[in-house]
């Protein structure tokens, strides 16, 4: 109830003086942020969350006969969870399905090899000699031709990194290598799996062929698994059976963003967006990709809509639809929204596990950057650095960012992140409450002072394409 | 070089005071050991050994094609190592196979779970519901008849230990579990794996049915899978499909002990045996179960016969057969060389893993108990402590010392060991060479000593089954 009091004071106080176009924060607001973050880190909303979504709906594929329950679950929760509107957004694309998948070298050293298709592999059965690549680079050094009826192995490592920097330096190999072993002559691709684990995990992720390629079956060894492949082949040539079950099946599917509000008492039609997506691979659970980001910003709305009184502007949760397979719920949400960019105050999405935030930064131009100090202010006793310079638009607000939206960035510590990322080990267990709830708190300081927030961060409408 | 001096020393030595029906060990035999040490600590011959097997062979399921091709590296293997004589002793069983597996959550929470069949389990596909029981006892607890068409679950958590102890208490889970489950009525059985990984790897390892029980399929769910399901169960009823592909073959299979000697200069009858088993399961390359094990008995044996004479005592490296399915080349083993006992001074089993050995012991008679805390002290400086009263046989010494083989514990810290045992995990990369090190240090420092000694260590014929 000292929340209640507070927020009864804040209506109560004369208006502070204010810069000409400057945007500021009452103290009022930020004395309730305070209180916020408190509670919010003694919260278990979003744990519970979480264990709800991972364990009821467990894996769920976009497309999927799971896809409809999480859309259906992200729903009820958001009711359940006291948000005053609650609606379904239709996001439709090509469906992609893993039905089996194995390898194993064959001849005098026969045994099994831990791998797990790319999503977007055609299915097929190719039996060849191995080819190993120490890098994507290495791969675009072979001759033309070289690979004919062989298999490609890029055995590229991925450091571990806070930021999970290496994560784009290394993805390269997963979206570009099949189309280039293609040119290569090849006939199947193997990579050494983008992550960080010494288990016998593989790590799945979306690739594309180019136009006017013939689809060769591609795969991700475990981390041992390539090692196990890379002292073979030290010994002498080495022969691969890649079976791959799997491929678009031609079929469109409709799923939806799903998205809650607690709608703003002042200016309802403004918007702070947090979000994350509701998809994930197959393999594990998505307990760190994305299931926690879904806890992080439902649990924070909610904790702002336990107020006694709503926030000034509406605080809008967004559970995007197959962010996995290329931002598509993420991109549908701009071209639906594309006129209400200025609306969209400001937006931050949670997706890079559940590790504990250490950095916060924005979009926000030079008239917004008191505010902006003061939210680093209030962030800053959880650990929080303001980091200009830093960070950007999570992959799901790039969208919106591209066409002139306001970003805000809550940096999360990704050092394990890619132990779990996109492989059978991301479920539950990798969570730790105390992290989770660190990241409430920053969602719901973030939320709360960017929907009180007197002028904006510099959200305006920009063709999409225009330099930012 | 040294080691050569120090040699020629011994044997020019007058011989030393020797206490009646005492055994003891010379003191130029303790110079040496001491330089054997040193030595061994610096040695990568096991590293290159368990690298070689785990690579070249991998998964060596016994009765498998890999299960020939590790009696022939291992062979090849000794003879590279500079063993004096090499031979074989077939062992012949029975042949289980494992061709596929899988399980899933049906109906509302629809969703895969990881599993793997226990050796020893049929095939078949079952569907029920899952009934859950938190220990063995519970479930032999349950009224008979209550699990008819259901699937029982037995969910006892094993907890990790040095000493691995806890193996022995909740291992009963997978040897009586299903036996009890269909006492019950059970179309099925799962259980918590016995292990201590929270990865997404579950452990195999034999289970045996009772007579006159029609076997049902039985399976390990991974960690994580087990609390899935527990938590599933807490929401109401579940229902999951078991699939296995697998089970005996009916054919009976010829392998191979694998033995490799040092042939001893006095009294090459007299045999100082070290040994391991050279099949694994075939989830993981068993690197740790027990490649390491033959790799640290291996390269003892090797480093023994580099010095520039002959131990007195022959020292037998044994890489046993099929160990995992009931010790059947140990048995083998003790079956044919019955008549021998007398003439095994001591032996000893590296089967738990990679870890560094904390502790010494032996079953060793009074009147050796002097050169006992010799070897001992000679152990000390690898940290290894001298725990009378602790551990006991290896798996595979227990038929020799049922019959009156003398032993010797090597304890291996095994607080990781079940991260890794029976499961995919277990790979070359979680063995550390150091580690090793210090295991080869020991397993040669007491080989050397027990085969330098004057005087036995206990060993005497006993018709099997008396007491101990």
């Amino acid at each position: 109830m000292r929340l209640a009091t507070l927020l009864l004071s804040a209506c109560l106080l004369p208006a502070q003086a204010v810069v000409a176009g400057q945007t500021r924060i009452p103290q009022a607001a930020l004395d309730v942020a305070a209180q916020l973050r408190e509670q919010a880190l003694a919260d278990g909303t979003a744990w519970r969350v979480v264990e709800s979504l991972t364990t009821e709906v467990g894996p769920r594929l976009p497309g999927s006969e799971a896809d409809a329950r999480a859309v259906a679950w992200a729903q009820a929760k958001l009711r359940e969870l006291g948000y005053d509107k609650v609606w379904i957004e239709p996001v439709t694309f090509p469906t992609w399905e893993r039905r089996g998948e194995s390898a194993e070298v064959l001849g005098a050293h026969a045994q099994p090899l831990v791998v797990t298709a790319l999503g977007g592999s055609p299915g097929g059965t190719v039996e060849g000699e191995v080819v190993r690549f120490e890098s994507l680079e290495a791969l675009r050094a072979a001759p033309e031709g070289s690979l004919a009826g062989k298999i490609a192995f890029v055995d590229q490592p991925m450091e571990r990194a806070r930021d999970g920097s290496n994560y784009g330096k290394a993805g390269a190999v997963r979206s570009r290598g099949p189309s280039e072993a293609i040119r290569k002559g090849a006939a199947g691709f193997l990579m050494r799996s983008l992550g960080t684990t010494r288990h016998r995990v593989a790590n799945t992720g979306i690739t594309r062929f180019d136009e006017g390629l013939e689809p060769i079956p591609s795969a991700a060894l475990s981390l041992p698994d390539a090692d196990q492949l890379a002292r073979l082949l030290a010994r002498g040539p080495v022969r691969v059976r890649l079976a791959l079950d799997c491929g678009w099946t031609g079929e469109q599917y409709t799923s939806h963003n799903v998205i809650g509000e607690i709608t703003g008492r002042e200016a309802p039609q403004e918007v702070v967006l947090i979000g994350a997506h509701l998809d994930s691979w197959d393999l594990g659970t998505g307990a760190v990709d994305d299931a926690s980001g879904v806890a992080i910003t439902m649990a924070a709305g909610h904790l702002v809509g336990q107020l006694p009184q709503r926030p000034r502007r509406t605080i809008r949760v967004v559970a995007f639809a197959n962010e996995e397979q290329g931002l598509i719920g993420a991109r549908e949400y701009a071209r639906r929204h594309a006129g209400e960019v200025a609306n969209h105050v400001i937006a931050a999405e949670s997706d890079f596990g559940a590790g504990r935030i250490y950095g916060f930064n924005t979009s926000a131009p030079e008239s917004a950057q008191a505010a902006v100090r003061e939210i680093a202010a209030a962030l800053a006793p959880l650990g929080i650095e303001h980091l200009p310079g830093r960070g950007g638009p999570g992959p799901d607000i790039s969208p919106l960012a591209a066409i002139g939206g306001a970003w805000a960035w809550l940096g999360q510590d990704g050092s394990r992140y890619f132990d779990l990322h996109h492989n059978a080990d991301d479920t539950l267990d990798k969570v730790d409450p105390d992290d989770l709830a660190q990241n409430v708190a920053a969602y719901a300081v973030l939320s709360w002072l960017a929907a009180e927030a007197e002028g904006g961060f510099g959200s305006a409408p920009r063709p999409a394409g225009a330099n930012e």
